[in-house]
């Protein structure tokens, strides 16, 4: 039985749906309007119970996922959802002992779905410009207890990477296109690239920058979850969805020598887009 | 540098953009009808570069990833699609030291994407009927080296399930809504439900079983990858893509007490229904 | 050039986008909360062009199109979507000279759709059994001038049609399954059935009642609208969708002595579905 | 009942679903590869029956749709698909009356479409460029009885259009951008301009152009069409769908004093851009 821990990350819902963030630090409360939750009393709590504030308001408490955290964690930048994180960790094959090199951090929310998917063993290398997002970021990595698999640079993407070698470099910085020299720069040889872009016209600039850089398997993709109401006989989708978040793109580092198989110019582009093998039908294994 | 260890599983991707998974047996071959690749002469090699058969003919050397595996493992039974592995790892919150009871084990597909998420502390228990889709999951499972992260059985989940108190519970078998008591039986109050069903009538029958039992954040969707052309200056999607893999079922076990609070069925029925709140913009952070 | 005629439909456009439907009614006026527009100063203006109240607010003056009407006509029944009226007037293949039967008629946005779509020969006979909506939407027509072409009934469709070798029916009722003999009845041989359901639950009631008929080339669908920001720098969809409306059903009635073609029950099968072809790729013209 | 008359268009489908499109010629035959139809025979036929070759192939005899029409007729160029042809009817508002310039005509299949949607009073004036693919349009729309609806025009769009004060502007040409003030010459004050672009890049281009003219409620979108499989207890979407055909964009020119109204350009923007509406709820009318 899984119960609250003293600085656990918990879970609040009402009977609304709302959904509260809050971390069972002893000697706590949460103040709401309908009253006060004490958190010494909940820790030592099982999840997945009622627990009211001391004027008799309900609250679902739950064991908040990594999904969960990703959409109420604090932030001073914009959300990430989390089924483009979910994407980004299996595409960018992140298990443990993975070291990745992501920028930027933004206020960690794809941070901690990568230190989550990488730890114990592997490591996530988090640059970021802007103190004040750090900031945000460090703290939530903290809460959680995940510093040990993340180190934290403040610096500006356009200087590059301390680090070489590294599994997947995943690039979330506005003119993402700019700067794949610096990521192949870093990636070990078949290593792995990923970046999340807003707009088609940044999706051109990011394509061109790789196809002038040393990756294959370049590949674009777009990720659309359709909610349905959960009603049995009367089973349809939600009236409305997210239409769009980003672009996912991918492709992989290739050795410098492979740029000599281009005698045959054809060969060399067929490989490069081989990505587009995705358009193909995935049940049909070679 | 990553380099081919023996044994190690490897993708060699020929000019066509065909995929071929193997593993770097010492001693070992592969005869494609355009010559023979030796693997002693690949083990030692580094990813991401060119290898020839004897013939001349070149084919690229990746290092599989997740997503690669799940497509072009062994397999048995009807392929998973990595769009489908990625959210239920996401969703069903599978991380280090995680506990997870999947049933069936089917060819492996998702066994691996599991164990990946949840090794080196956590652990996969994982059930299947049938002796010789079993048999082909657990050669997959020794050639990655996971098994020690899965616990495979055999038998019917008709009979339920040994452990207890398990962070979560994945279904994919047929007639999943017969068997969400056998789940909840198994799981942790507050722990996660799963299920991947292919058709709509299914979905209804397992949103029954679950609004029957002690189920809450019930929640239904389905998740679509639109592929596009990697052509900077044409930019746009692909032709066609699939149109459809299956729903994507998730819910939380509550303590049975809960019942209790339906005095009111109103907030009862709220609380089943709250997974709603992921049509709601998950902008407005609250 | 265009000009308001007395008792046009027109549409006022504020610098918000808010949209308002009115009709050029000679001596009247149309009372925002920032002055008054006279319709009288209106009319014989050209469209296109902006008018303002005596208080100095601007408003856009439009010629509404059917899309528009559609959106803002009055109605007391739920709205349907120009993209489902766009689609069904293909499917039906409705054009000058067409009869078609509609049932029901609610407010009358598709029955507008359908109107000028098969005038002036044609004919649309709009069954209604609640005498509320079918006053709505008779006004509607009236004032957009459409009475020549549709033919309103106040009648329950279990009792059936009065017409016989009609072009096509249109079903738009709750339980569309159980009325399939009353369509089937009405229609010519050849002639094309549809209709617009919500949930899954009435799709599979509607294929049965339709297999179990005479029909062929079943098929159903939805159709989703992805808008975009117009932005050219910035290009990308919108934030949010309408994620569900309805699902489309269509089919075609069969001459009865088709039901002797059965003596294979495969070929039947075949006939039957083979609405599934539009899953195939049209560019593949046999 | 339907039958065939002499010269009709007649849709044949064999067992395995496969379509024919035909003209029932007197005189004439249509040889298969398992017998051959005599045309004179089916003359006088009703739809809907099963027709055989002399040596008892059976096809299903269909009157084809404008649906299937778009689909079947002869053509050089690329398909249209009947889901675009049916939004652009609807959002260009084409019914009995309307004036619309078509560019180009390609293979004629908008064309049909649009002729249909505006007869009898209306008028489609075609223009291309090319003068095998208007060749191919005039047979199809000859053999369809639809040329008195049809003024076809030899001529690149670059040179302009002769018609002045039509209701609506189809641009269905490469670099549809570049001809928009063309497009905005031809339309009477509120006049609907539409076009069709593949790409992302072009939609950008005509994006400016639009913003650069006189033009407001500009709005792009795409349209998706998911088949389903028409199986009633195993409801689910088709494996596969066409992910991208084009992307419609859509404007209204206005009356030129409205650039005046442009003291305020935030006002400006808002009008220009309240397209954009349409990503708001329908359901809430003003």
């Amino acid at each position: 039985m899984a119960t609250v821990n003293a600085h656990d990350p918990i879970l609040l819902v009402n009977d609304e749906g709302k959904h509260y963030l809050h971390y069972a630090q002893p000697g706590g409360s949460w103040f709401t309007n309908q009253g006060r939750i004490v958190f010494d009393e909940i820790i030592g709590q099982p999840f997945g119970r009622l627990v009211s504030t001391d004027k008799g308001q309900g609250f679902l408490l739950l064991r908040p996922t990594t999904s969960d955290l990703i959409r109420y964690l604090k932030r001073t930048t914009q959300i990430v959802f989390p089924k483009d994180a979910a994407q980004l960790v299996m595409e960018l094959d992140l298990w443990d002992g993975r070291r990745l090199i992501e920028a930027g951090t933004g206020s960690g929310g794809l941070t901690l779905a990568f230190a989550r998917a990488v730890m114990p063993h592997g490591r996530v290398y988090s640059y970021e410009a802007r103190a004040e997002h750090q900031a945000v970021a460090r703290q939530n990595m903290e809460r959680l207890g995940l510093t040990p698999y993340v180190e934290m640079k403040l610096r500006d993407v356009s200087e590059g990477f301390d680090e070489r070698e590294v599994d997947a470099v995943f690039l979330d910085v506005r003119d993402a296109g700019q700067f794949v020299p610096q990521a192949e720069a870093a990636l070990m040889e078949g290593g792995l690239f990923g970046s999340l872009v807003p707009t088609a016209n940044q999706v051109s600039d990011l394509l061109a920058a790789l196809q002038a850089g040393n990756f294959v398997a370049i590949r674009v993709e777009e990720l659309l979850v359709r909610p349905w109401k959960p009603v049995p006989d009367r089973l349809r989708p939600a009236d409305r969805m997210v239409a769009h978040t980003g672009y996912l793109v991918f492709a992989r580092k290739l050795n410098a020598r492979f740029r000599l198989w281009g005698a045959d110019s054809r060969q060399k582009r067929r490989a490069v887009e081989f990505g587009q093998w995705t358009t193909e039908d995935p049940h049909e294994v070679d």
